[in-house]
């Protein structure tokens, strides 16, 4: 079955930082989606990749287009404000009935995640061009498949605990920064049928994700998510009636 | 240090259903309070403990009176939807704080719990008066405390999974009904500085809150919430220089 | 890559009791391999099943045949005794390398398992023909794909709580019987790099594994299971001079 | 009631290594207990504090010994091989049972840890004196009450992922150290009815112990770990009839 990716890209730095659009030419929507292609052909993994942007969002994450994604990316900083509150909600909804969500970086404060999450997911940061160093603490995780131990990206922005989260449910990476401060860089959470990563690797002032390494963490996260198409749960039935699960033989194979 | 607490009751359903004016003649608030006043003075812990009501609301769970709560129990049915948006985020912004909050039975649905989960909190019930035996599955944990292996509710609405929240942070009671229906009754979960524990038992049906073994791990979960007054987290400096924790000596003792 | 499985069978049951044998005339752990290959060749799972024995365990569990199993499902119930100690040692490493283990039912109390776990493992048991009814409460896990909610087993052991284990990192089935406990029936552990999921299902003196919604569980779980081959983690270097991760060009690709 | 603590202390360096000596010229042990006398005293923590050294430890921590004490810290490294395997097993039934477990530093690899974590318990180390700055990553964890954040450690040995544990039912603390390593440093883990609080600073070179912060979180986790006298959990009855857990009344009050 095709993994059908929808990667959401705000696109406001890259149209008035010149050394954002230095890096991001196309936006950096263009890289995500051209890394993740290429990452899921070479895994063999069938998948459809679509762009997002807040300037269409009424329409690309409609009802309709959110029906049909089975795993959304989402990538924002300075216009979190400008995402409409009915569109934060319904990508909530969507990922209860199933649909996976990779919110990228600054999207710890985007609506979406907030409303997830139900915290203040407030951080701290600095601008600095610090090393950060990506360790696994996850032996074995599908999502650190393939990736050194640490990944090292030369330049990033600094975050630091206390990252205001409700604990993970895994915790696959804990990064560092040159300046001392650590923070839990890779996180899994789960939220009704659907499956959340939060990866903080990727400020816009720096080339984070042409690094393979970053790529082949966003490939994992992708598969990772898919939705598990349980038709069980969470429930559908309200009120329900006493005996209501019986009355079909239990077959015996074999 | 005084625990203040607050019972929050919606007492709606003790004006108009007279079943439940029968069991609760005074409120479930009522009876609730004065269990968490005698369990906590038999224990030592010194409490004061205010009833709050949905009728005057907006007093009694002002951003004055919730700054000086450190922990509130909170019982709703019927209306939910009379609990005013901003109140409800206010208690949810003081559970990130540190206050504690224990939502009872159909406070599932109640709009501080929703907020801080994250997910649509939908449940399966049946009201057919069945037997719910709550099991222990923490073996160390304080809220289970001094309760029997399984507490027995004679009679209790039916709750069942699959109950959607996140996967809590400590499960700590598990129930089964006549009906074969198994639930997570007893659910831990942290947000920010605060702790928040929901207890199933307690339909108003049911004169559930005059059991003692109830009453035993209500008291439990309100000395386990108080707030931990941290100074440290989540953070209050967001933009930190270089260094900006370094400058005190450290302080070497004995 | 072909998933490579091996099924341990204690069968000693099946030898000694008239009940078992009727039921299981060619072992339990023969009709456990044929239902994960129908299952998984279904599934497009390229995977080879393999029997291992009590009585040949010394072969089937050697050094070398583990080195060359991804996962490892375990059915002992009334020999666990038999199981020499470096057995169990050696498959508790295979774990801890990235091998998956599957242990069912009665496997609560086999040596690998507990070596994992740390803790009794004990649970209260009565054998008296009840209805399970195994509930999903993870909305998104893999091993709960495609199963009704609830499966039920008409007549199975009963396994009740406290189950002594350490809380699981995921918990995904929960049971009740018509006694009314209540088990932890479906829990997944991480250990080193490898994964491990417990399934209480199946006692031999019910066709248990000859259920369809059983067998699917059984093939999700093994599917799950396999080692995600990380190079990374756990540490293969112990003593690590400063800087040792540096010193390859981080590559920028696209 | 009194909180009886032991404090294990293997007082090897101590007498081997002039710059241990020099140190900890009374042994690690003894600075250990003395803070906790200290700190518990001014918390109004009613305790007794004895310490347990390896030279006596078939009697310091015999059957008797164990059964009258409430939570034990450990303190080894070069003598892990000294401490019989049946000394171990009992420290770690007695954890089952309810006893708290506070291993520090080295004792990452003590027997009785690493009985009750079922893993290998590896990590990667380096000891060049580097700063190490232990983080808070829960907001509303007992054991982080009053540090700062970070706590500054100014000289220790770098400890480093990946550490091979299972991961922690609560993650209390991350640390950092100067050369870029990331250390899960306070962890929590529940077994049977007992508490284990792992935490890592302390190596026997630095004057760790001396740091007020250092000996505020240890005296924090002892408080935590005390037993919480459950009666009902983990099982006492194995073989349970069907009802077995009826025939009491259930006592209304109120």
């Amino acid at each position: 079955m095709t993994l059908r990716i929808a990667v959401f890209g705000e696109n406001r730095h890259e149209k008035v930082d010149p050394k954002v659009q230095e890096i991001y030419p196309e936006g950096m929507h263009t890289v995500i989606a051209d890394c993740l292609r290429e990452h899921l052909a070479a895994d063999g993994v069938e998948a459809e990749v679509r762009i997002a942007l807040l300037d269409d969002i009424e329409d690309s994450l409609s009802e309709e287009a959110l029906a049909e994604t089975d795993v959304l990316t989402w990538w924002g900083h300075m216009a979190h404000g400008d995402v409409p509150d009915e569109v934060a909600a319904r990508v909530a909804r969507r990922v209860h009935e199933g649909m996976g969500l990779i919110p990228l970086h600054s999207a710890h404060y985007s609506k979406p995640f907030k409303l997830l999450m139900g915290t203040t997911c407030n951080l701290l940061w600095r601008n600095e061009a610090e090393e950060e160093r990506v360790w696994t603490v996850s032996g074995s995780h599908p999502i650190a498949r393939g990736v050194p131990h640490p990944i090292l990206v030369p330049e990033q922005e600094t975050y630091g605990e206390m990252f205001d989260i409700p604990a993970p449910d895994e915790l696959v990476f804990v990064s560092s920064f040159t300046g001392g401060e650590v923070f839990r860089s890779g996180c899994v959470f789960r939220r009704g049928k659907g499956k959340v990563f939060y990866f903080s690797p990727g400020d816009q002032e720096y080339p984070v994700y042409f690094q393979r390494d970053i790529q082949r963490v966003l490939a994992n996260a992708v598969t990772w998510a898919r939705p598990e198409h349980h038709d069980q749960a969470p429930v559908k039935i309200a009120n329900a009636p006493r005996d209501w699960f019986r009355g079909e033989e239990v077959t015996h194979v074999i």
